[in-house]
């Protein structure tokens, strides 16, 4: 692992490391936040996942995470979005490709050989933090943007007993049925929609739900409404008795002013349930 | 005046709006958070100048100031650092022409035309707020980074009465004296140092300081220390007994982790002044 850049943010660490992905075969790059408590001991960590286009970055420098994490004393990891390089597949098209890994282990040509973020975040990145950083992998919690809501929601749904809350900004919430997500699914997994069900969080929730709160917020004026499909995972939610809370704001939209503006609300959310036991 | 784009923020409004100056004869770009209580009446300004190579953008996005303007309901304007332009005087080095305009109306060519900061920041732009949005421009303060701190150091203490109070990050203390001063200075006004002395907060401090309470907060790990010369300026502080809060932090370095960290503190600290009477 190698250290890009640390910097001192709010009495903790703001770090940038690389690494060769076994997963994905691939130099990767993350960004982790560590407040002060990790000087002392192992912390809880909050994982954030980014949206289509974007890196490590964005999140951590616009979400405005670190001053409310810095306050409940959590880590919080910034993942990049998908494999990169030039050795790597990609395509001209901004969400499919590099930037749009959509979280998922690919098993189709060309995108199976470094595609595996699935594998990546579920299992490889998280063993590499254990081993680096005064983190407690029993005290996990998920978020997400968009294509990140998608996949902070899935893996929740799916790793069961990993995560003690899952939050969205705006996720993808039903690909399958859905411009974001069926094109890169077909892509990625291939025609059998069998393989989708497991990265959809609508029939996610539908299926089986989350042993969990949930905290989902979407803006109102989002350019991308007809994409996300907010309503179907509300009434999967609702039906399904989730212990959820969906909050529509009205007037916000798809950018990381929305997201900065309510972080404060997600991290208390997720220090609720990483501190309840 | 035409917008760019508005997004919502922590119950307010982020915009960015271009409009033709006539201080730097061409299109300048600027940023402004208006909080909610902007819909109700004028609303406090505080301004924000940025640093070298900075655009309106990056304080905007990486700051984190919305939260803490929205919780004070107080405006923050981001204004550019420079004119910008094909047909403007440009230079390779980062830190001369375009992005680096050191908040000064140069007298000197090829930077004469457009260079013309100090008037757009002191008359235009303030004329161009007071008559498109509810601000009370009786009610001011001013804030900024690196160069935007020498900016707001120096624009505060020549403008007798404009400001209720001043703040700086990592301000360029003493630019007569430092490589981030001496360059710019003379290119832009001239070999004749009395020319200077106006836009040198150190020398500013020592000749009349400022009538209302100086912020300045400083990275002890900040790289560009020897450029800075914060020594200079705490001198001349202590020297006037300035109404001055002047703090050294351990860690810190020259980024936005760095402010984003005590820009609560740095509204907190004019949202006192701003409301004094």
């Amino acid at each position: 692992m190698k250290t890009i850049s640390e910097n001192a943010s709010f009495q903790g660490k703001q770090g940038v490391y690389s690494h060769a992905s076994t997963s994905c075969h691939c130099d990767m790059t993350f960004a982790l936040f560590l407040p002060e408590e990790a000087e002392r001991g192992p912390v809880p960590l909050l994982w954030f996942l980014s949206g289509l286009t974007c890196t490590h970055e964005n999140a951590m420098t616009k979400a405005g995470a670190q001053a409310w994490a810095a306050e409940h004393g959590i880590a919080v990891v910034f993942p990049d979005t998908s494999p990169r390089g030039e050795d790597v597949a990609n395509d001209e098209a901004y969400d499919l490709g590099q930037g749009a890994g959509f979280y998922v282990n690919a098993t189709q040509d060309p995108w199976q050989p470094n595609f595996q973020m699935w594998s990546y975040i579920a299992d490889e990145l998280p063993a590499l933090l254990a081993e680096n950083f005064a983190l407690d992998m029993d005290r996990q919690a998920i978020c997400g943007h968009s294509m990140g809501g998608h996949g902070a929601l899935t893996l929740a749904m799916n790793l069961d007993g990993r995560f003690k809350s899952v939050s969205a900004f705006a996720p993808i919430a039903n690909p399958s049925d859905s411009d974001w997500g069926r094109k890169q699914l077909t892509a990625y997994l291939g025609a059998d929609t069998a393989t989708w069900a497991k990265h959809d969080a609508t029939l996610l929730m539908a299926d089986k739900g989350f042993d969990g709160p949930v905290l989902i917020d979407q803006g109102a004026d989002d350019q991308f409404l007809d994409l996300l499909k907010p309503e179907a995972l509300a009434a999967a939610i609702a039906k399904r008795r989730q212990n959820a809370i969906f909050r529509m704001h009205p007037g916000y939209d798809h950018s990381y002013f929305f997201i900065s503006t309510f972080m404060e609300d997600h991290i208390a959310f997720h220090a609720d349930a990483l501190y309840a036991d």
